[in-house]
């Protein structure tokens, strides 16, 4: 339920000037606009699941999106069923200068690339609620360094490092054959984000965040007696989303997706933090910018 | 489009412990939970149009009157196709613990009586936009003023005169039947509030709008050089309304349903005030308690 200092839980990437957002429920339109963003560049929706307060924005948001003249194709993606109910929502969004393109999930586990973005993939993994409901990581890779010494030593032309470090590959006009791996080092740590709501703890959940830079994870109850309704309803406890943590190790988690009831989450994290600690509970509009770690040598 | 410190259009009117709302556009649930009232006792909702903007946060809405454990049934009011289109939208509110019964208003100007209110009546009329849409007006009527000294000379005995008041109609075991009208004045001026949005200026908001204790209307722009815009969308301007204000003669004129272009509405009143001198730029959240005015006899 959206309250008045809390919309409800979405998540929208920004890469490469792409935008990519995680679930539209009522309000979210409102958010991106307190935080100064412009829903224009959202080429991706994607949607864990079905329940209203993932979803309900979704007419204004498009509509939005059309007012500031998006021609583009958006792509949607999210469980079976995605197509139906966003055609059946858009009775009051019937007309859109842009053409919506629909993936609907078919595997347990699926990667998903987007046209034109080779290092940039998209992990869908099902997680446990009561109805069909998606995890998703977001992974972006990140090219070995370039070794000048390697190149030199293959003898290739100085005019084309640039070219290969930038991913090319080259051909001359003799013949001969230039790649990218002969002047770079091995693959380097790139970044990782994964982000699951609505779901019991889960082994995909820990596989898919394994080492993320970031785990966002719902926490609906943050009270110790809640772990029985957190069972009943197909969610979690702020403890459980920690020991999902723990198991995980990223590099921090952020807490979200809180019951209307928990007005403080705060006064529970000091259990979070004993499991796991670099926790967060976090807030409307929590912004972090995910860079590369620094080269080491 | 909603902002983050302006809602989308809506009106929640509360009389004799009913809710009734006009329209329901996205995030108007957060507006009532800012506001401190409660979703559940609304047992009419009524629509003007079937823009997005006026009923996107349906959906969410009923989620949340189910959650507060209604379950009366809730009568809806609309342009034809209501049915169709509430139905489309509830895709994402299939289940609700309450019945939804729906009036299609198949006339021009329509008269509503809800049912155990005799004195409460809401009047539909059609007014003028780029797909059907009307107004609103609710009226309240009030009985005349209780007169001892004609019940006293029509010897009506002393224990009936409160059930007369009331507007009881009694019939004593020996057959004679009394009736509220011998007890009672003639009837005394009631209360009226008429709402209409998204419409070019029309005869019936003046008709609808005559001597209303507020009427609430449309203003999408300030600015004067907006005039051919607001013709070419089917919107008015402010010195529009204050002019339909001026020949309805209501006693107070309240702005609403700003362009979001339009930052400072209040930059603009003192051209609408010279027309209108009651007239009011209103804001999310604005409030009135209306009152029968006192007796002066």
């Amino acid at each position: 339920m959206p309250l008045p200092y809390r919309y409800l839980t979405s998540l929208m990437l920004r890469y490469n000037g792409k935008g990519i957002l995680v679930d539209c429920g009522e309000g979210t339109q409102v958010a991106l606009r307190r935080r100064g963003w412009s829903p224009k560049p959202i080429d991706v929706i994607l949607f864990t699941h079905f329940h209203a307060d993932h979803i309900s924005g979704l007419p204004g948001m498009l509509l939005t999106m059309g007012n500031a003249e998006r021609t583009e194709p958006v792509l949607m993606i999210g469980p079976k069923g995605l197509a139906r109910i966003v055609n059946s929502l858009r009775v009051i969004a019937p007309e859109l200068p842009f053409e919506i393109r629909f993936l609907e999930l078919s595997e347990r586990e699926q990667q998903i690339d987007l046209p034109g973005e080779k290092d940039f993939h998209i992990h869908a993994f099902r997680v446990n609620h009561n109805v069909p409901c998606y995890g998703y990581a977001f992974s972006l890779d990140r090219a070995g360094r370039f070794d000048a010494a390697r190149a030199q030593q293959q003898q290739i032309p100085l005019k084309f490092w640039s070219r290969l470090q930038k991913g090319e590959t080259i051909e001359t006009e003799e013949g001969t054959l230039y790649t990218p791996d002969m002047v770079l080092g091995p693959p380097r740590k790139g970044l990782k984000l994964t982000y699951t709501t609505d779901t019991r703890p889960c082994e995909s959940i820990v596989r898919y965040a394994q080492g993320a830079d970031l785990m966002i994870c719902e926490g609906m109850y943050g009270e110790p007696d809640k772990a029985e309704k957190a069972r009943e309803h197909k969610h979690m406890t702020f403890t459980e989303a920690a020991l999902l943590a723990k198991k995980a190790g990223p590099a921090e988690l952020w807490l979200t997706h809180y019951s209307p009831s928990l007005i403080h989450p705060e006064d529970y994290m000091d259990s979070v933090r004993r499991i796991f600690p670099a926790s967060r509970a976090a807030k409307d509009g929590r912004t972090v910018t995910l860079a590369f770690e620094n080269e080491t040598k």
